[in-house]
């Protein structure tokens, strides 16, 4: 079972349908897909919000509203209210990334409820009192106030990376051995006299340059396989001029 | 000096002004004040950028603005490119919290380019071929498409976290130590035993549940002490009923 199914995004008092779509999107984003309203207090239609839903109205129509902050969470097993503020109530806050994995295990067993509070003034201190669990993300001191659906995205960000569902990118080609990087020294060494670029007896100085070079940027094979190609095709070219005639199909095929 | 500091995000051929604007306040929330636009392709003006970046209208009025793409990162150490797709010149893509701590020691260095694409196409592949590192921030399989300033905030988060320049809240009170937890078993016992909750003997039973509960929510010392004050007021209250008084000011005086 995802536990990410199991989280309830409850938005709280919410005035502008706007950030409402804007959620749902971020909310799509982050593999998060049920959005409960509490006590919604919208000031315009839902022509702006349904806009910036983009291609996340299916979250959008299938919200759950709730007359009160209880009613919207009572079903939940853990109720993690996000708040900007210090102060009454606060003591145990905690950034998202540090307790997002402890909560998604409570939401193996149960719904939970990630709660923002009002564009102008967040969660009551009545509401926060009734949290399992307080959240504070991250922002810099000179400037605190941070837009509901950006919070809403940095939270669910935060509980996706910990649900383990994203697999990181990685380099598709293999690295490169050892002895993959050694026999490209030795024949850039080769080339690089060949070419006339530096004369026999100057490849221990020369090749320390090129050395440094393709140690920091040479990781995959197909790093490498490029980088012989250059040195097998300079080669020819030189040799092949020699003889009076030149080829221009006689390039490398290795991969970018 | 702070790394932060060099960041530059780059937005290239950016349709939308309010794109803009929420980019503004996302990078004021992240502690990156530096905006550069490159070929900007704006469709509307300037009122909803504005509007967006609420107290980050300082950033915006002090954008830079380039012709070109190369203009835009000529001075950069570093270029950093975001791209949601797979592909040509794409292959050593990383996420941004896998890189975030080594491009910003580059950023300690020089400036360095955070660059984001188009809302409808992202960077071209010319413009992906320039840029010396490439992020893709992770999303949900079921629905890729982030929104520029969402991708911004996230991008500028994970720098901002990578910067070690905000301090994750933590209790303020210190943790109880295990000498205190136990004299709050006894007292809890003892009080138990007053008020008639549990009969001696009975206490190595009911005990358990409560060290259950204790053991899970104290953590601090003023965990302790409140729930000391309660079995201090508990017994007080009944030896005081006993002698026929009552008295309503008798209460505890822990923090919450």
């Amino acid at each position: 079972m995802n536990p990410l199914e199991n989280i309830r995004v409850v938005l709280v008092g919410t005035l502008y349908t706007g950030n409402v779509g804007s959620s749902c999107r971020a909310m799509a984003n982050m593999g998060i897909r049920h959005l409960r309203l509490a006590a919604p207090n919208l000031q315009n239609d839902w022509e702006e919000g349904r806009r910036l839903a983009v291609h996340a109205t299916g979250i959008l129509d299938a919200r759950e509203e709730f007359a009160t902050f209880e009613e919207a969470v009572a079903d939940c097993v853990a109720v993690v209210g996000t708040t900007a503020r210090e102060g009454l109530y606060r003591q145990h806050v905690k950034a998202p990334r540090d307790c997002a994995a402890d909560i998604l295990s409570l939401a193996a067993t149960g719904p939970v409820a990630l709660v923002f509070g009002r564009e102008d003034k967040g969660l009551l201190n009545e509401e926060v009192a009734q949290c399992t669990h307080l959240i504070r993300i991250p922002v810099d001191a000179g400037y605190t106030s941070i837009n509901l659906s950006q919070a809403v995205l940095i939270t669910c960000y935060e509980f996706f990376a910990a649900s383990g569902r994203y697999q990181p990118p990685h380099e598709k080609a293999p690295p490169a051995p050892q002895a993959q990087k050694m026999q490209l020294m030795k024949n850039w060494a080769a080339m690089l006299e060949e070419i006339g670029f530096m004369k026999p007896g100057q490849a221990d100085h020369f090749m320390q340059g090129f050395h440094r070079v393709f140690s920091r940027g040479v990781f995959t094979k197909d790093d490498a396989a490029l980088l012989l190609g250059v040195a097998r095709q300079a080669i020819w070219a030189k040799k092949n001029a020699e003889k009076g005639t030149h080829d221009e199909d006689g390039c490398g095929d290795s991969d970018v």
